[in-house]
């Protein structure tokens, strides 16, 4: 079973990545842009007995940074598997 | 108009972040885990006069780097904004 987890900065954290791509992207001559958050995908392939409490728990733990980071988990099954 | 690039490594590309990841997650007695492959994601938000040709553009020039990394444009307009 394939899972991203979207980690993304909690809304209010300072960003300097972020604001490091809005900047270049301004400089490369890109419009329209008006805000930028970078953020971390992870990419799971899991076995299918591992629960959403298990999943929920591998976020919590390791892959968030729960003091000023969100999570989202996906389950993109198999049929995505670019 | 959100947007969320997605930006993961080519497979066959080694991912050291990832294989760390993995190790830890196995560290913590987490069971059940196959693979693990690390990230980015990035957050924009642009005008609604953005092409999708200027957001491809975006990618190629300097979100991703194109020989080890592959990218997705999601569209997540308004109502996501978790």
């Amino acid at each position: 079973m394939k899972v991203h987890i979207h980690v993304s900065l909690k809304s209010g954290v300072l960003d300097p990545q972020g604001r490091a791509i809005h900047h270049a992207l301004e400089g490369l001559g890109f419009a329209g842009v008006n805000d930028v958050r970078a953020g971390r995908l992870i990419e799971l392939d899991v076995d299918d007995s591992v629960t959403d409490a298990q999943l929920d728990e591998m976020c919590r733990k390791l892959l968030a940074n729960m003091v000023i980071e969100n999570y989202r988990i996906e389950k993109v099954g198999e049929k995505e598997n670019a």
